[in-house]
């Protein structure tokens, strides 16, 4: 305070009314108080700009995954980086928490909301049956929701979704046109949004182009079930030609299922993984994939949550397709 | 206020002073006030605690990580899921950022610090020479240093570390057993403190077994640079007849690289992965790994910290010594 004073060249108790927003300064002094103090080092504590109605600075994100769950992930990290990088432009920090189940994600936002810890929110994974819409649209919290549909009814919040059904219609085109005719779908866990459009659109293509030996399975993201689904369709009558799969690790523990089964990739049978990463080129061979820029769309999540901060309305917006890479999984089919 | 002065048969400004920790009412009536307001979803308000120096119930978390280089990681997901479930046992919430560098990171220690935003910090990564402690020190934040060394000579912060050395050194022994006397260690970024203390460990114990053709080289941790330290030591003269690699990416991608120079493991070249994880069972044939709880890494960090904030001493915790899990990529020197 002695120091601000000094520098600014007026009273200690100047100092106090300029920096805390009271009366009693001129606006012209408020300026110079304030410019000196932040060259000083001074920063308005979080508590007292909380108190004073201009919020916590914060924003939330919870992720519903059981611990054991988290094992290599390239997405969320790449996500959160990106959150991150616009957050960090509004000087707006992230308060992190893993959580084992909705409900408990629900119970989180109701703890934040009354302890006033969050001004948003952003919300991932979201599911046909999801209470947490809901719920944020009760607390009247800003949120946008991360891959959400774009039917979604709770006007309040925004969402940022891929369009995976264009994609999943993509896939399938290109695996038609090699004479894929046999094609299992090993997806992710049933009732996530995402899941639910490619398995829609997985299903309607199928009838577009006349296939009826087109199926999805669900597992739970893990390579144990990214493998047994895959020894289990492989061992069966009509084998499938060609495999897609949900996410990189089903898809780099599926290929090693299929050689122990003596399938050889591509040319008994085909594979397509959703999510690029290192791994699809650590493998052989090295495995066609749905690349996205996992940081762009945090970055563009995050400045949807502070277009609401600023009191813009919710909108809906949609990244980019992900892009088919194709590599060395994927060829005509044999009997084509 | 109305409700929760009706249902404890007190008036509103009973409540208030209650509430507010003032004086004027009577403990009896502050505990029956705190009961109902918590039954009926009353919570402190962050912002509140804070002014009254009850501090800001949260802990800082950064993560000086270029966004690009965020690639699979099986790290820090489990370690920060384990910090949550100790915080969230204490109501404390976890800040997270990710920065560029570790002079980033003293920045946002510092505007933490000035904001009031944080009761203390975790930081990972320690460097050899690093800027952190002294920067924490002097903010007087309470901290703790994951994977720090057991000689840090800021005695504020607490370290929670892992035995490196002797992780290297039962590795190194087991090699020497199997007959291997050329060994490459392909390791991390230099002037990390966990990748010093794996150096200066494989040198002594090379010269302890008197081998002579044993060296370090160190990486991005890329599976890129991982591939490329691969074949350059396998095209050289007097090729090693096994490898130790600092993480599981780098060892998958550089198994792929010795087989491309017609390398097969284990009969032609020996391979050990630091860290264990769905990689290491996702190739053939299977990586022999060092194996850790970094789930329980993130909880002992956790829990150090908060022994901090309660007023204990800073102290050093070490960690149990990671397990090697011998599997197929292991075998005896083909020349022993």
């Amino acid at each position: 305070m002695r120091d601000i004073a000094e520098r600014a060249g007026v009273s200690e108790s100047a100092v106090s009314f300029a920096l805390n927003g009271r009366p009693g300064v001129s606006e012209v002094t408020r300026a110079r108080v304030r410019r000196v103090a932040e060259q000083l080092g001074w920063r308005p504590s979080a508590a007292a700009r909380q108190l004073s109605g201009e919020g916590a600075a914060t924003v939330g994100f919870v992720l519903a995954r059981p611990a054991h769950t988290l094992g290599v992930d390239s997405f969320f990290l790449q996500l959160v980086s990106g959150i991150q990088e616009v957050l960090a432009e509004r000087h707006l920090g992230l308060l992190f928490q893993v959580v084992e189940d909705v409900e408990d994600e629900c119970a989180v936002y109701r703890r934040w909301w009354a302890e006033h810890r969050v001004d948003g929110v952003l919300a991932v994974d979201p599911r046909t049956d999801d209470p947490r819409p809901g719920v944020l649209d009760e607390l009247g919290l800003p949120a946008v929701v991360i891959g959400g549909a774009p039917d979604e009814r709770h006007s309040g919040l925004s969402t940022v979704w891929a369009d995976d059904a264009g994609a999943m219609a993509a896939v399938v085109g290109e695996l038609h046109a090699l004479g894929h005719r046999r094609i299992v779908h090993i997806a992710g866990i049933p009732g996530l949004a995402h899941t639910e459009r490619r398995m829609r659109s997985l299903r309607a293509e199928a009838e577009r182009h006349g296939l009826t030996e087109v199926r999805s399975v669900t597992t739970d993201y893990s390579d144990v079930e990214g493998a047994a689904v895959t020894r289990s369709v492989l061992s069966g009558p009509a084998a499938p030609t060609a495999l897609i799969y949900d996410n990189d690790v089903m898809a780099v523990a599926g290929v090693a299922a299929a050689a122990e089964l003596g399938f050889s990739v591509p040319d008994d049978v085909s594979v397509v993984a959703w999510e690029d990463s290192v791994l699809c080129r650590m493998v052989k061979p090295w495995l066609s994939a749905l690349s996205r820029d996992s940081v762009e769309f945090g970055r563009t999540a995050a400045r949807e949550l502070t277009s609401l901060l600023d009191g813009s309305p919710a909108r809906t917006v949609r990244v980019p397709l992900p892009e088919l890479i194709v590599r060395q999984s994927t060829g005509r089919a044999r009997e084509a």
